[in-house]
């Protein structure tokens, strides 16, 4: 029988990478998408579509009521998602809590239908600064995942795959052209409008265009 | 400044001692419930009521869309919740990763409200079988917190307080009743009615039932 895998993805540039690395190792997949009140809605219509066509055994799109407990750029109305600044500083645009709430949900998942990896495309090179890509941290949540469940009791292992955490944006992109990722239907960006345009600058569309950059590959994002 | 602290709070008795011994603690108490397609949602009518008479700081619902990933009776509409059997199995009132679930959104929102301190009712005796209500669960989850967040990194602790894991129903009970909780309005029961009247036969009425029995308290409990 073929393994089945929960991906995490949002329809952006890495998780997209993401899903087709585990495509590439056999695995059958199962996609998990959120709707946390993002503002960027355009990315869960990126990611519809992706899935469609990259042939995933099911597309879950979970609804999260975090909007009210947020306090969080990509969420809340009364914050502007910034533009790039490159200071090092852990930007407005961090959820609390995000990965081990979007992973908790992707074990739920694993659990019921019996996989036992989770892929995440979590990045500790360009990772704009959040503590939750840090691999101490996926190593912290898998002790988590196999004493949380009935599986991990019964001696079945939970595995957090994150396959591009020490990789440039560079290098996960000529991972994902190798893979015949068609990039042009990612969405990336924090502020894309509804038509799924990027805004070119903020931290998400600068990294993310400076990899296209280093990799030598057209840059095939429509922007605003 | 009085400290704060994140109660996990359904409505249940566990969960009302649970608030109670923070507030005894002096914390100043933000309680946290959630509408998960749980079938039994007259619960969270018996939290909004605790919630509002123990002078919670803010009682916060969040609702998550588990519903369509579930495999468990407690959300699944194809599903019956059993009657106790006394088996020792995991009943299939279980759902996947709920603490795990529940504890990350716990965490967000302590991260945005600047606590430190998590409450949860989990229980290691009259525990049902659930592998996420054991210490080594707790502890594990508590190194999740502290790399998860950018207060980990800068060194502050979160902790996880699980104040009723070595105690018995009979001791919750009776460590309520010094409390002043009014167990008339907690709500424990996997298959109330839309009133709150509990059933009476499922595990959680048959814990509660034995707890107030060797308390020597009447039980409160209205019944179907």
């Amino acid at each position: 029988m073929q393994k089945k895998a929960v991906i995490l993805f949002s329809g952006g540039l890495d998780s997209t990478t993401c899903l087709a690395i585990a495509e590439s190792e056999g695995y059958e997949c199962y996609a998990l998408s959120f709707e946390y009140g993002q503002k960027h809605k355009s990315e869960l219509d990126a990611a519809k579509q992706i899935a469609q066509f990259m042939k995933v055994k099911k597309h879950a799109i979970v609804s999260l009521g975090l909007g009210s407990l947020s306090g969080s750029a990509l969420t809340d109305e009364k914050m502007d998602v910034m533009d790039y600044a490159g200071t090092g500083d852990i930007p407005t645009t961090y959820v609390p809590a995000r990965n081990t709430v979007f992973l908790s949900v992707a074990l739920g998942w694993a659990e019921v239908i019996g996989a036992f990896d989770i892929f995440i495309g979590a990045n500790d090179v360009d990772y704009s600064g959040y503590p939750d890509c840090r691999p101490e941290y996926l190593h912290a949540f898998e002790s988590v995942a196999n004493l949380a469940t009935k599986a991990g009791i019964e001696g079945t292992r939970y595995v957090i795959h994150a396959p591009l955490l020490r990789l440039t944006k560079r290098e996960i992109i000529q991972r994902g052209m190798k893979l015949g990722v068609d990039y042009a239907a990612t969405l990336s960006c924090y502020r894309a409008d509804s038509e799924g345009r990027a805004c070119g600058k903020c931290d998400s569309c600068t990294y993310r265009r400076k990899g296209f950059i280093e990799a030598g590959v057209a840059d095939p994002t429509r922007y605003l």
